[in-house]
């Protein structure tokens, strides 16, 4: 990077000027016009999920650099088209900037972005750059899907069983790692290198879909429900319930965990991460058995097998240790962790 | 609107609070899952444009209702696609306020962008609601067009004519009675009302489309270049002709002017309003002379032909009187008007 471009700052080039620098990072043939045109395929549905991220509420310097802020917002928005089954077509960033931010911020965060969404072959194919007393950004990602083979959260059915596609509480505790560094002085290197990366740097579960798609060519009848766990699994697992009137029983110890959480932290705080931590961008998807366990054997490492849909609307919550009483989720006892 | 509305405020409800308010406003059908659902038809590309709208920035409350900015928001993203050719699919809304905001504010922004919405067929079908120290409005539209039905800016050739579809400046001199009303005391009631609502409540040009597509039907070699004159009249001439390599004479005394302007203004402040006011979300389109000739019959009041596509690279501003040069205009000349 230019060593100029630190101290550059978006007054000193405007909005104008900024947007030539940043068309670096777009396609050339989707630019010059009042809108970004694009093909898609024949016969599928059109996906559309936005998010808007505000500086000091969704990022911070604190503990996000420009690159993670960047590839978290392209994450997030790509992993809403995963748990619809939706393969990327392209996205729209729209930036509001104080005048007194650097050239260099700017090109960072777009940096982090793109690093993530050339991974899935995602552009960005449309843009607005504004004048704005906080930085916000604005993203809105379409996709597209077979009508057939979407995943929604409200087709859960009493025998499905509930499938979570990785390990869930590890970026909560990778942010409290970064908030503080203390917390974590026992853990081993890596194990805390691996919990801050699934923080600042969480991959959307887009590779599901081609292996959801060779499992329905061979059951075309398997219908998947499902949602992302951006906000905790607790979360996704009552939301599908609550859109397919069905309830659940989710066995505790099944939950696929971080590695570093087993000698470090008790059962029961291992347990409240992994339920009400949030933002692991994982996969909670409900289907029948057999199909299950194709796709959990396929996905590898963290992928399995956490519970059962059940006719009714409880989802409960069960111990392997038999003095340990079983427990009734509800929505409102999530938001309830950590002072949401 | 219920009383109790007016003092609300977005801190006592929240944003899920709100979000579930604000459901009203969109079809039921497309909420519920990560991402929204819409079909599209086959053998169409997609068009994606996004604006950014910032408090104090791009509306205000001393200009401009809630309602009146919703309709313009609403507006400006349509505009961009009826550009394009396109016809509008549905648009996603991201929102981010401050907690003292009041509920009756965000639902009168609501209403005055789904009565702009609705008079088009166009659904909400998405969106986020975060905090924000200032009120943000990030607008993404989705249409679909043919793929060689569509309007570029890069297609303009020597010999087409410049199409306006109605008049132009209207809609800056509305701003400027609204900041200003003693400007406006020589002016009849109805001339002053139709120019503020040219400013408070734009109609983006789709109806375009049906009439070109049928111009095409029975002329399928006919290209349609163009653009919207959101950044002013002059500007999407230069901006067209910068992108098609060539140039253009317009013939000022053509420009349709809103009908106050002719005994108000002088013709040189007329002339400059149309030019370089702006916002007018008027189209201006190049196209062989028959077709033209078609297009403006249909459209009715205000449209006109302005001038032609030439040669070269030079856009020369014509004057009936003999006695006044011709002038060359420049992108840099249009954005020294009005201090931008």
């Amino acid at each position: 990077m230019n060593k100029d471009l630190s101290s550059l700052r978006i007054r000193d080039i405007g909005e104008q000027g900024l947007l030539e620098r940043l068309q670096r990072f777009c396609p050339p043939d989707v630019i010059g016009d009042d809108a970004a045109v694009l093909e898609t395929l024949p016969n599928q549905s059109l996906i559309v999920t936005t998010d808007m991220l505000v500086d000091g509420v969704h990022f911070s310097d604190v503990t996000t650099s420009p690159e993670d802020a960047g590839w978290r917002a392209a994450a997030a928005n790509l992993s809403d088209l995963a748990a619809m089954g939706a393969n990327p077509v392209g996205i729209t960033v729209g930036l509001g900037l104080p005048g007194d931010v650097t050239v260099s911020w700017v090109e960072r965060l777009y940096t982090g972005m793109t690093e993530c969404l050339q991974k899935y072959n995602v552009p960005i194919v449309g843009g607005d750059i504004v004048r704005s007393p906080i930085t916000t950004l604005a993203i809105t990602a379409f996709g597209q899907a077979h009508p057939n083979f979407m995943i929604r959260r409200s087709t859960a059915q009493p025998e499905d069983v509930i499938v979570v596609t990785g390990t869930h509480g590890g970026s909560h505790v990778g942010l409290e790692l970064l908030l503080h560094p203390k917390i974590g002085q026992h853990l081993k290197t890596e194990e805390k290198a691996a919990l801050i990366t699934a923080h600042q740097r969480p991959k959307p579960r887009l590779d599901i879909i081609p292996i959801l798609q060779k499992i329905r060519e061979s059951q075309p009848q398997v219908t998947v429900a499902g949602m992302d766990s951006s906000d905790g699994l607790a979360d996704a697992v009552l939301q599908i319930c609550r859109a397919s009137h069905v309830g659940a029983i989710i066995e505790s110890h099944k939950i696929p965990l971080p590695s570093a959480f087993q000698e470090w932290l008790t059962p029961e705080k291992s347990l409240e991460y992994a339920l009400y931590g949030g933002e692991d961008f994982e996969l909670v998807l409900c289907l029948p058995l057999e199909p299950a366990l194709k796709l959990v054997q396929q996905l590898g490492t963290g992928a399995a097998i956490i519970g059962k849909i059940t006719p009714g609307s409880t989802v409960i919550l069960q111990y392997q240790q038999a003095e340990i009483p079983d427990q009734v989720l509800s929505l409102s006892q999530g938001f309830q962790h950590f002072g949401q």
